[in-house]
């Protein structure tokens, strides 16, 4: 029976989703979780591969299981097995042929900046911090020029595994509550580190940091080296995955 | 030169404010920043013990330096020193008979519970999950019983080290947003585990776990074995003290 969980986790204290062996990872754990529960190794995918130190609110894994388990009973037993840091909040069975990366339609990343000069402590597993004045006007008008199909090229790791980098994205919005900014991103899909690198990009522009004139222009020129490191992966929060 | 700086931090990392010699503790870390940059022992004084695990969004100490700073100037250096998980908010020079402790004239502690089946994995460190439904009504009529000038020798640790155990709370509130519960304590002083301990009863006489009748019979029965353990630490937050 094929089911559909959907998985909150605070990123912390693993090296990511994807399993690596003698590393903590969020599909280490569940997968151990999961072959005790059915007896067998379990196959899971998840709908993206968060990064090390990356956060999930709404992560969606999809697996097979031997035998038919109440979606109800399913949360529980996971969450009696996994770690505090990782819960499944919902469970429900689908058809043979989902597959949670795959049959994704949109995702919705969330990047947190304490824009303050003193960071919260109990933001500093959750936020970048930059405490510099921003020009929220400018903020909006360049998440903006994100919006629509565009070559993500320059946004993306030099060592490219996918076939287009290519991407459309249907929503760049920002918010702010005090210090606290929330950059949110939705999208069909985001190349690897394309999130943190757009909002490292937003920064530097808005701080006059960068060699170029406007957002359009620095999406056009396609070169990774122009921004520089991507935003630390702390401040990023996979939102959810819609199908 | 006295100065009173206000603390936060996430304590679940230390044993608690108070030094302790090979343990993390937030006096420690303190301590020994103020060593570097005084050239000489500082000795420092808190508002209020917090216990192993407890958190602080504004706790405050007072300290004596051998020479003048600017207060803006000293919570860059602490911060630049300090670990991420223990902040400077604020600093201010203080009259030279300052005492953190023995002039505080109130503080308010709050504490969290998260009333759902699942608890999110970023409140695992902030809050106790509590998975059960509770009569919110009686919550806050519990909860005002504490309010009031009382004995409250059945709230603390066995092995009282003060010279009374009547406290005078000025208030006590109850507020839910969703499915996180926070009660908020305000008083002159709080005895040893004294709010995580009227959490805890407020919490099994609404359960209906308790063997008595009334909170108020609870307070005059003065016998901490009746109400078990107190809730545990990582719910409970210093919020503020006042002078």
């Amino acid at each position: 029976m094929k089911y559909k969980i959907v998985l909150a986790y605070e990123g912390t204290a693993y090296a990511g989703w994807q399993y690596q062996p003698a590393r903590p990872t969020i599909q280490g754990r569940l997968n151990s979780v999961l072959e005790r529960l059915a007896g067998e190794p379990v196959v899971t995918h998840a709908a993206g591969r968060t990064d090390a130190g990356v956060h999930a609110e709404g992560q969606v894994v999809s697996f097979d299981l031997p035998r038919c388990r109440a979606a109800r009973e399913l949360v529980k037993a996971l969450n009696g097995n996994l770690p505090a840091d990782i819960r499944a909040l919902a469970a429900e069975p689908v058809a043979a042929s989902f597959h949670a990366r795959f049959d994704a339609r949109a995702k919705t990343y969330r990047y947190r900046i304490a824009a303050s000069e003193v960071m919260s402590p109990f933001l500093a597993r959750y936020a970048w911090h930059f405490p510099y004045s921003l020009d929220d006007d400018r903020l909006r008008r360049d998440a903006l020029t994100f919006v629509g199909r565009h070559d993500f090229l320059g946004f993306t790791v030099a060592e490219v595994d996918t076939k287009t980098t290519v991407r459309t994205l249907t929503e760049a919005r920002v918010e702010r509550d005090g210090s606290l900014l929330e950059f949110y991103f939705s999208g069909e899909g985001f190349l690897r580190y394309q999130v943190r690198t757009m909002v490292a990009a937003l920064l530097a522009i808005n701080r006059g940091r960068l060699a170029v004139d406007s957002m359009a222009e620095l999406i056009a020129r396609r070169d990774r080296r122009l921004i520089g490191a991507p935003a630390p992966a702390q401040g990023l929060t996979l939102m959810k995955v819609e199908y």
